[in-house]
């Protein structure tokens, strides 16, 4: 542990640590002070994504970028499924599929477009491997076609036959798992070498050694998914108090801290021109939502739920997946980046955004 | 025709060529016994396909790949235009546009899809010209185009005008089919330089002579159109046996087997890496019914219909027959193939039958 | 101003010039005599149009392709923005938003697939940069995007809330011409290396010097407003004298006269092989139109217009910018032309055209 006391000494952002024992105290004082809990714990969340960003590192300076963007994808979307579950058995499937949603979402259009708009302003023009992008946007558009299709032929029919609905969603969530499951057999075994970064990039320091960095991301993600959850508790109340509509807090606020540990690993990573990393960060986690999370909450409803919770989103909330999904196709083709290219997505982004924060909260 | 003959003797399976009198002997006895009809027809099938992807290949190789996929894929819609012409007759154009549309659908992702698949569990990575992929999803674009615009532009005018509709349909048909013969001029003739083969591949056997390959071909396809007419008649009530919905059959099943032909042709040049071939068959079959035999049923239809027939789909085909589409752009982009394109594209094509699969017949 | 005069000797179709005085004078003399008005005004568009064809090309010869296509459209452009403001002012939202969606429509696809319908006649094979036809391909899908959301997200809300549609409008206009800004900044300014013409051409003629080339341009601007008005004032009563619905003059008639300038100077650089010229001028027009123009329209209504207008279309118009936006994205993603991407988009043109043209007035 000595390396990690080690960062901890030199980066003096890290000694904000102290706030996860202050917020998770102060919850067990005061659990209805949703706006201090509410500061507290994004105070709280900063270090923990900080010493994260770093042991991710570590452990991609040993296996890879493509590796190392899987492993921070699964361990920052660990946070989002410890939510969903919750959710999922007290049956708040409205909670479950906004936060799944707005997840893909501010992974494909925020997470992205910041780390091309980071990097793209310290360096001129960065190259990023488009197989990568490729795979995960193709398993993106597989997943939306799994979301238009039950509306589209069943028009009509999806209001009189719930029981269709049903069988279609587990059937649906099954070939979705099957599919990410290929994926990784395809990325990671038969076809490895496509996958490798544009340009090797000398690291700065010297690495953690393994053991340390898997134990830290390990110990970490607990004490996020601690402060997540005061988070989302909180956020609801905290933001009614600054005049937020629930649908954006849904879709928007939630995800933005709900992704802040993958976020401080793909903006540092797009700063030192490691724009794989970024891209797996980004786009992995996003396919990973659609093609596993979302599937397995489904599956999983008909064990811990009260009852059986369906793959069919509201049709606004397709379009948006629809939009987040054509701009990352769109934008990652030329497998080149610069700080324009991350203001368009930023921009997409906005105009979800700033639409959800006017929408008028009967309509939503 | 020794050449044929000597092809029977060293490949068993075409000894199933027994069967083709056998259905039409059965047909003729016995003619409302559908579930053995239909299960003797796939048996006659299964040879007639394998000679005539030997007959295209030997065709292919004296003219190339792009003159040979087309000639397979005219041939191979042959049948589909038979069966079409008969409902068209009939005043059955529900029928009619099931089977064109299936067909699309069929071709775009199942055809292309299976022979990346195949070619991809034989060869590590295939590259193909993009010239010609992207000529052929162009022209589907351009007749999705066509289907979109008379209902979304129309809106509430569509119920209120069958006039607008019936003028508008005729006009879109003539613009279709002016599209694709141009389409032809340019990658036949003017541009032709453009569409040839990524690499010359050696023939393993000496391919038939012209002659005996352009009659096998025409006498095969006779037979086929034969064995297919059972096979549409006797699968509608053989499927209700098995459990299928109308809207599964119409659109999955016929348009499986109306393809046997095409996919036997299209999975053996994939194995034998010539995929330029495959893409040639699948997407430039798929181009054809969209631009060729849709529009011109349309138009025929004021010949030999009961009434005109106009070319408005009903919106669930409408949004298959775009993702269908979209499917293609996305995944020919690169030019480049691997096992898991092919996964994926199935996967597509497999959510799109589950969903028919599963949709109670009322919503139809 | 010999340099001008020269040219109207030598180029016989500028003697037409002297129609501008005589369609402006019979204007005065017989306001309502739409038709003869009409034609007059058809014949001294033509001429004006030529005459800035020339002045344009002689500033890009000066300032490069991307700088001069940026001029040609924003002097195109003026001659919309100054009817769409009189139609403001009168609160003709209708007519205001009509004109600005069928220009972005008759610039993305009429102008880009002539152009490279008539360079592909006399070169076998164009290329162009990429670069910029995707940089304003994005701008165009950032606008589709903004137009697609309000009734998308809000979707029953948008009737409930029109203060919701109000304060949206605001809202993505300003982030609309934000990005356009930022647009410019990154194209003319921090990567500007990244937009040079893929071939430089040697000019036939000598160029005008820039003072007098400028001073052409303004001038004849000045004349294309003062005939332009006097056009769109006959065309439709004139138009149903021919027989053609409201929604075709809108959409088409007026689109295509208004970008006549555009047109001669599109379609000129096309046939001299400057490809990427053409591509400025149609792309970056049409961006223009849906970043600046619309926009400031909105923000302009607030100040000028008896009531403010927002910035949703109706259905079936977003359906064509969709459609435009699209085929442009696919058309443009492999930087190579000939003969057949230009009919591809006359063919999408002319079926948006043909649809407009039979739809029944009674359900515009």
């Amino acid at each position: 542990m000595s390396y990690v006391w080690n960062e901890i000494r030199q980066n003096r952002l890290l000694w904000l640590l102290v706030m996860v024992p202050v917020v998770i105290a102060a919850q067990k004082i005061s659990p209805s002070a949703h706006t201090p809990l509410f500061l507290l714990s994004l105070l709280a969340v900063i270090p923990l994504a900080t010493l994260l960003s770093n042991a991710t590192e570590s452990v991609a300076a040993k296996t890879g970028d493509a590796v190392g963007g899987l492993l921070n994808a699964t361990l920052g979307n660990l946070t989002e499924l410890i939510i969903a579950l919750t959710a999922l058995r007290l049956g708040q499937f409205t909670l479950v599929k906004a936060s799944v949603a707005g997840a893909i979402v501010a992974n494909t259009l925020f997470l992205l477009g910041a780390s091309f708009l980071l990097g793209g302003l310290k360096h001129h023009v960065q190259d990023y491997n488009r197989g990568n992008a490729r795979l995960q946007t193709s398993l993106l558009f597989l997943a939306t076609v799994a979301l238009i299709i039950p509306s589209a032929v069943g028009s009509a029919g999806s209001e009189a036959a719930p029981e269709f609905l049903q069988q279609l969603s587990v059937g649906l969530s099954v070939l979705l798992i099957v599919a990410y499951g290929l994926g990784l057999l395809f990325s990671l075994r038969t076809h490895r070498e496509l996958f490798g970064a544009t340009e090797e990039v000398a690291e700065e320091h010297a690495p953690w050694p393994l053991k340390v960095a898997l134990a830290t991301l390990a110990g970490v993600t607990v004490m996020v998914g601690l402060v997540s959850e005061i988070f989302v508790e909180s956020v609801q109340v905290a933001a009614e108090t600054f005049g937020m509509t629930p649908a954006f807090v849904g879709f928007i606020v939630v995800a933005l801290v709900g992704g802040a540990a993958e976020m401080a690993s793909a903006f540092s990573a797009a700063r030192k021109n490691r724009l794989d990393l970024s891209v797996g960060i980004a786009l992995g986690s996003a396919a990973q939502i659609a093609l596993f999370v979302a599937p397995a909450l489904v599956l999983l409803s008909y064990v811990i739920g009260p009852t059986p919770m369906d793959l069919q989103f509201w049709p606004g909330v397709v379009v948006m997946i629809i939009i987040a999904m054509m701009t990352a196709i769109i934008v990652t083709n030329s497998g080149r980046s610069t700080w324009f290219v991350g203001v368009l997505m930023l921009m997409v982004y906005l105009i979800l955004a700033m639409t959800l924060y006017l929408l008028p909260p009967h309509s939503q």
